[in-house]
Parts: C-alpha cells; structure tokens; sequence
C-alpha cells in the first residue's frame, strides 16, 4: 500500500493546529470513529430521543450525570447538549433544566423540481390545482395538514429591494408575508417575504386580496392571470443566525441557525417580475439540487 | 385602488404578534422603510465601512455613543453590533472592544454551472486543465492568490458515511480533507471532507498520495483516470452554527453561521462514487443555483 505523504505545514500553526483538533491530521491511524467524542455523545442521546427511550417532554440527565455516565468531561457534554439544542431535539429552560423536545415536521425542499412542477400545474384546472401546492410537496403533508396565512401590504422599493427588482428606489411594491405551518405545530415551517412591483400586479385586482390566499397553482399561477411566463428563478442561499424576533416565531433556540433563500423569477422577456425572500429554520430544513451532468461523447 | 383585506388572524396570538414586529402587519401603512430599526442602524455602519469612511482596524464608537448619535435605544445598539459581527465586518475583542476588520474575500459559488464545467474540463489536456479550477472560478481569483492544502486518510466507513456511500458500516475510505485560501488570508474559504471507497481508489496509487494536490481537473479528473464517469451530482444545503474549532479554523465569531453541502456524486452505472461535507463561512459565502424552466407549449 502507498502510505500517504505528509504535505509540507503551512505557515501560521494556528490553521494546521485546528485542523489537527478537527480530524484532517491523524495521518497513520486506520480506521476507528474519527469524529470529536462530544459529536459522538451527541449522536447516542439523540438516537435514544429518535427511538424514544427518552421521550418528549423528558428532564435531560444532568451535565453532571453525563459526565459521570459517559466518563467524557463536563465541556464535552456542554458541546454535545449544544449539539441537541442545534439539531432543535432538546430545549434549555432558564433555571428548569433541559428537555427532550417533541418531534418537529421536517422540511426537505427540492427547488430543482419543484420550479419546473409548479410552472407544469399553471395549465391544470383549478380542481387539480387545488388539490396540492408546493409545501405539499416538500414536506409530504396533505392540504388539510398545513395552515397557511398570507399577509399583503403596499411598500416603497428601498435601494436593496429596488436593485433586485431592477426597478428605481421608491417604486411601489406589493409585499407579501406568507407562513405556512403543520397543523401539529405553531410555529411555521417557513416563513417568506415576497416583492412584486406594485404596478405589475395591479392590472389583477385580485391579486391585492390577502382573502385569495392560498391561491391555486400559487405564484405562478397569479403571474399567468397578467399574461406572465417564468424563463428562469435562480436561488441565492445564505446561512445566518435568526434575529430575536425570527427566533421567537420559528419557535428555535437562538443558537439555531437559520438558511435563507432569496429567489429571483424572470419572466420570458427577462424582466424580473418577482423577488422573494424565504427563510427556513436550520433544525429541520434541508434544501435538495440535483444537477444531471451531460454524458461524454464517445 | 383596491385596499387589500385583513386576513383572519391565527389561533394562537404569539405568533401573530411576533410576526406584526418583524414588520408582516402593516397594512394601511404605504411606504416608509419597513425594515427593523437596529437593521437601519446596521446598514448605515456597514455603509461607513464599505466606503473606507470606517477604516479596517478602526475601534468602533461605543454602545453609549451609537445609541445618543443614532437616538435608538441600548439593545437596538446591540443588535445592530452584533448584525455587523454576523456580517463579519467588526470583531469583538475581550474587553477591549469591537473593532472593524479588513474586507475579506467572498465566494459565490454557482454549482449549477460549476459541476459541468468541471466535467467538461476532464478531457482537456493537463496544460489546459493545471490553467484553473472550480475555486478560481467561484471567486474571481487566480490559481497564484489561492494557496491550496490536502490531507489524505484512510478510516472506516461509520454508520452515517456507509449509508451515505452505500457500502457496509467498517469498509475502508480514502478520507480527503481539502482547505483553500486566499493568498491574504489565513483562514480558509472552505473546508471540504471527501470520502470515497478505498478499493475502488487504490487501483490508481496516485489517487492514494495527497503530494498530487491539486490535481490538475479536479476529483471528476481523478476518477476519469480509473474509467468513471459522473452522471449526476446532488447537493444537499444546510445551516448550522460552527462548532468551536470550525470558528477558529474559519476565523469568524461564534455568533456567524456555517452553510453546508453533502455533495454525492453518481457515475453513469448508478453508483455512489464519492461523498463530500463542504463547510463554508456564512458571513461572506452564497451559493447559487439558476433553473431553467422549459417554456410551456402555445
């Protein structure tokens, strides 16, 4: 067997070091669980949470008794409770302890298909439309699974809004704030902030109702109704931590991040006709791409 | 104009009123800027530094002097610093106080266009294919402003990379740790953890010596050298906060969040060939993904 060369160190320990401590240097060793031993704890208790040995709404063992229990030390423990708490299984309670949290519905967002799904469902009938929507689709739930609440208002373009509706600062906007959330839950499996020129949408007045919410066939379907196809939606994807506010509505602990994707759809002139804000809570939310790649020509 | 319809408000009045303070509900109210106050007082900072008029190395004003300047209140103030540390334009530093950093450099890595083109690059000539990489390609920079690390490994499958990679829990892995930097900085844009079969690897031994780094086309080159092709790649796009040593390695504030891709990559027989954890800094990186949508028939 060829035994792997060590690459030369780069300069600034502090890299390489961290690396060590990561897993990248163990250069030699075959074999064994290579991840840090707090992931490792993590991974057991929350396969006790999944199998339900400890079960929703169960007092957590102490830092103490985990420590003992698992002979691992007291930050480790600290880091794999964190661990729960990102991966939104546990939830700390100020002065109370940590507990084990109900599961939450999952969100598993295919954006490659989806686009092109919707845009295919804009010709049904509206019986057919109404049966499912795209949350319906992400999430397996049925229609009669899900809440959903649209909010509509009319906004001036700020310049970040304006610049990515490519329209001048000041432009009215119709914005909209849609949150859709299992039945089982109050807090919304995603939340979305849509922008439209007001002025486009206008020529539809039922598309400033909020009442004709949730629409059949959604947004490209209300597009349809002013005589607009989608070429193209490009997705922009970002992680940050919620804001305060962001937290307390998606129902997460502060240390749970959240992914955001901002979609722009162009229409088949290549004007931008919508831009649309939605943000995703990052315990139980994954996004899916897939790309197909062209075969070689032999 | 029509005025657009009060919805029926939601069981349940928390999130209501949470959503009313993210600003979801204000209808009747036209225009202004709609966005939360401590954001306003963020972008005008981040305005400030963008321009040079805060300079890197400058210590910022103080919590006392930002809330009287900008007449918003102490905790305001605080969300607004700690926006601008999620941004990574300020650090913190104990006791001494918040200071602005040097622009660093951001990725936007298109993986929609980047995965063909890296297939595409396979069957150039190696002249061609030492030219450039995905990398330079995300980020606008030059094979000389990146400097480039591999560490090579063998392991054992665990339960997760075996399931991953569809082979039995205990097969040995080559296991692959890449980071790449800009030239200016120490810390690295990406960090990315690749597992493929060790068998099917080792019937190339210049697959096993990570001194090859970077090989010239990349892994879709590495794998064309034992006669496969990739048909299909799927990422998978998640958001977390770092762990402690991730935020030393990538050298930003515990407070900003990592995106992640599990990328799986599918030859032209239907089988897993590799799988790669890419973990990449929240603060300056955005992945983007362009959908074309066929046109309807008319």
């Amino acid at each position: 067997m060829v035994v792997p060369a060590v690459p030369e160190r780069p300069a600034g320990g502090t890299t390489w070091q961290t690396l060590e401590r990561l897993g990248g240097t163990v250069t030699g060793v075959h074999g064994r669980d290579w991840r840090p031993r707090y992931l490792q704890l993590a991974e057991e208790l929350r396969a006790k949470i999944m199998s339900g040995e400890l079960a929703p709404g169960t007092l957590m063992p102490s830092e103490t008794e985990l420590a003992e229990s698992s002979g691992l030390s007291r930050t480790s423990v600290r880091n794999a409770i964190r661990q729960l708490r990102e991966w939104g299984l546990v939830r700390a309670e100020q002065g109370r302890g940590t507990y084990v949290r109900a599961p939450r519905q999952r969100v598993r967002r295919r954006n490659t298909e989806r686009y092109q799904w919707e845009k295919d469902r804009v010709l049904l009938d509206e019986d057919e439309r109404l049966k499912t929507g795209a949350t319906e689709h992400d999430t397996g739930l049925t229609v009669d699974d899900l809440k959903f609440h649209a909010e509509y208002t009319r906004v001036d373009a700020n310049e970040e809004m304006a610049a990515a509706l490519q329209v001048e600062p000041g432009t009215p906007l119709l914005r909209r704030v849609y949150w859709t959330s299992s039945r089982h839950e109050n807090a919304p499996l995603t939340v979305s902030y849509s922008y439209l020129p007001y002025d486009l949408v206008a020529a539809n007045p039922d598309l400033l109702d909020a009442s004709k919410e949730p629409w059949p066939g959604g947004t490209q379907h209300q597009l349809y109704t002013l005589g607009i196809e989608l070429d193209r939606i490009d997705d922009e994807i970002r992680a940050r931590p919620p804001s305060p506010d962001e937290a307390e509505l998606l129902d997460i602990d502060p240390g749970v991040s959240v992914l955001t994707v901002r979609k722009t759809s162009v229409d088949t002139t290549g004007r931008v006709v919508e831009v649309a804000d939605v943000v995703m809570p990052g315990d139980r939310t994954e996004l899916v791409y897939s790309h197909k790649l062209q075969r070689w020509k032999t």
